[in-house]
């Protein structure tokens, strides 16, 4: 494939021709639709297709009508051949040599119809999510939580290794990013060695980001019927990136013993843009070695299942200073989302189209590759330091969160993702 | 209200004119529609409006679209005083001095058009649920149950009566009453009190009931904006019976540290049709005792804040015989729903109409009153005697769980659910 468009695509973009993303735009005077990211701009999908945009290939044609829709769900039901065959369809209409200039190069009362600069575009949730998952797959994040509660003897818990630990989420908090987030209210112990624990209603004070991957599900399985191994990959459309925001006070209090509630449901930020899965498959790597020999019915053929996107966490305190406060990859991971799919529905539970599973907080072995404030500060015990002789322990009040994640190919053109950002908002009075 | 009707409602009913649920039917020639149930027969509520049914009222007529719709949501989202106007009026038509003779009860051909026999009719999930959280509301259960596992002195944990806990469930895997439920395959291990734990794959051998009622919720509130106290009442549109099954042995070795996931998300069965709250008012009492001070934002106004719903589960195995294998009320709950959602939104978490709620396994203090068989069984220890020499300690395959709940008005008119019924089916071979 060309990296080479007709189309000014700058250097360092995260969207390059070899990335072709999807999302849901809407400029002030429409409604939203699909969308897909080039360069600096958003090319809307359904002012294209209504213009001709997929005259020359057949295969898109009959399924034209899903890009007017408000939300990926019916893209994405379309199933894995199809996105493949869309994607490629449009790298090839942005191409320097491409075989359809009359579509959109030479066609300029079409672009200026259909592309928008991305600064000028409303972004919004790009799924309609019927059920969110959250995982705990990445083991360095696992084990340095669980010395922090239970010491280093104890870690990890005997079924760790066995099985993708996750527990079901609340899918109506999850936010596009950009949206503010704002503090929550909750139980919590002031003084929790006390023998008598009282709890008060006070606004968190141990709020805290956990750096993930989201997968988007792209088939349903009926109820009572698992989605074998070798099928899963076919079930996943693409990865967003995801803030999954904590509440470390509320969890500590409330969590036991139905697992964490109120302190992970005031919202969780995920990437406007979802990269596809077939974009992500050049960056397959092995993920983290699992010492135990897993069930046959989690045993992937290839060997390389997770994908190696470089991820990097800034914080920006209200000072307007920005700070890098973690560098890591999503190869930390011991399970992938393949085997987390499968065994989710190893019961027969039901997943739907636009579902979401997010992979668990990602850190690497370094202090500096860690993916949430709770391992950085030993659960508040150390601040980290902060340009401008600025520290925290946890977020503050107008703290602003990003997260970025990117593949870089040989030739320096990036699969990316754009930004997924939060800014803190004080709790509300009550 | 008249509890005479000019309608054959046969005493014993659990639709007499006092109830009036709602739930979604269809005939084998129609669409879903929204319908009420009376005596042994459904009115269908699309069929009804669309033949001037709801001619005589006008507050009605601007809203009747919502009852062609294939749930409730609609129906719901137009908020508890429309319901109140609705279940009224239609127990006026059916009031036997009607003041409307001319809608239905002397008219001969509605009534052959939109009133079908129960058994002919087949009935839907009541709502699209985008969200399901199960609480642990039922004090009597979470103390038995942590005698199980704790012992008796740390049964409770110290936030038990502080606050409702719960956990996010899987919205998916909610089925209506009738719904056969395959026995799920997952991971548990063979000997849990080995020192090296090490887990097979295998059909559950710990199928549980759980004995529950739900409630749906009517009213969104905005994402970072709790829902008062004071205000959770008229966010909830009516209750359910529900059965939460669970796969205990798989619960036991995934449980750790993130809660139940695949042991509660492969069937969730609700009763087809929804008592509104408004029928409910009446049996309100006094739940069980909390002897702790609960905080300001969950104290309650009333003191009445459950229902008085007798509720029973009856085991038929596959030789036809059929015992009664638990009868409780659910007065036993230490905390009411308002008090659940209350808790759920005080972090901001948007709570959106047709979200269902589970009270938590609801079991009396007596050993005939436990509402699973975790309790009564004592995780297996010990089996049950059913009828015609057969015993349990867990279900097999072929097993069927029917819950029934009733509240009974001093004239001997009843309001209850109908059945609330699932089959086990054996487990898928891998």
């Amino acid at each position: 494939m060309s990296s080479h468009s007709w189309f000014d695509i700058p250097r360092g973009s995260h969207f390059s021709l070899a990335n072709i993303p999807f999302g849901i735009i809407s400029i002030p005077s429409s409604t939203p639709h699909v969308a897909t990211a080039i360069g600096d701009y958003a090319l809307d999908l359904a002012i294209f297709a209504a213009n001709n945009g997929f005259s020359a290939i057949s295969t898109i044609q009959p399924h034209q009508a899903v890009f007017s829709e408000p939300t990926l769900n019916a893209f994405a039901a379309l199933g894995r051949p199809i996105h493949s065959v869309v994607r490629k369809y449009i790298q090839s209409v942005f191409a320097k040599d491409t075989p359809y200039p009359e579509v959109l190069k030479t066609n300029s009362r079409l672009q200026k119809q259909a592309i928008f600069p991305l600064k000028e575009v409303q972004t919004h949730l790009p799924f309609t999510i019927g059920d969110y998952t959250d995982f705990y797959a990445g083991l360095n994040h696992a084990y340095n939580v669980g010395v922090l509660f239970r010491g280093p003897a104890n870690a990890l818990q005997p079924n760790y290794k066995h099985l993708p630990v996750g527990y079901h989420g609340r899918a109506s908090s999850v936010v596009v990013s950009g949206t503010p987030i704002r503090r929550p209210n909750g139980q919590i112990l002031e003084n929790p060695a006390a023998e008598h624990k009282v709890p008060v209603l006070s606004p968190c004070k141990k709020l805290d980001i956990e750096l993930e991957l989201g997968a988007f599900v792209c088939r349903a399985n009926r109820m009572g019927e698992p989605i074998p191994i070798g099928e899963a990959e076919e079930s996943l459309f693409g990865v967003v990136l995801m803030n999954d925001w904590s509440a470390r006070d509320v969890q500590a209090w409330e969590y036991v013993p139905l697992g964490p509630f109120n302190a992970k449901n005031f919202g969780t930020s995920i990437s406007a843009w979802v990269v596809l899965a077939d974009a992500l498959e050049p960056f397959l790597v092995k993920g983290l070695e699992n010492d135990t020999q897993v069930l046959p019915y989690l045993q992937e053929k290839k060997a390389e299942n997770v994908y190696d996107i470089k991820l990097q966490v800034d914080l920006k305190t209200s000072s307007g200073q920005s700070s890098t406060v973690c560098r890591t990859s999503s190869r930390n991971l011991l399970w992938s989302f393949p085997q987390m799919l499968t065994h989710h529905s190893i019961t027969g539970c039901p997943l739907e189209v636009g579902d979401l599973l997010g992979s668990g907080t990602i850190s690497g072995l370094e202090p500096s590759e860690r993916g949430s404030l709770l391992e950085q500060t030993e659960n508040g015990k150390v601040s980290i330091k902060l340009s401008g002789e600025e520290e925290r322990k946890f977020l503050e009040d107008g703290d602003e969160v990003t997260i970025t994640g990117v593949c870089r190919f040989d030739d320096d053109a990036l699969v990316g993702f754009g930004d997924c950002v939060g800014r803190i908002e004080p709790a509300l009075k009550l």
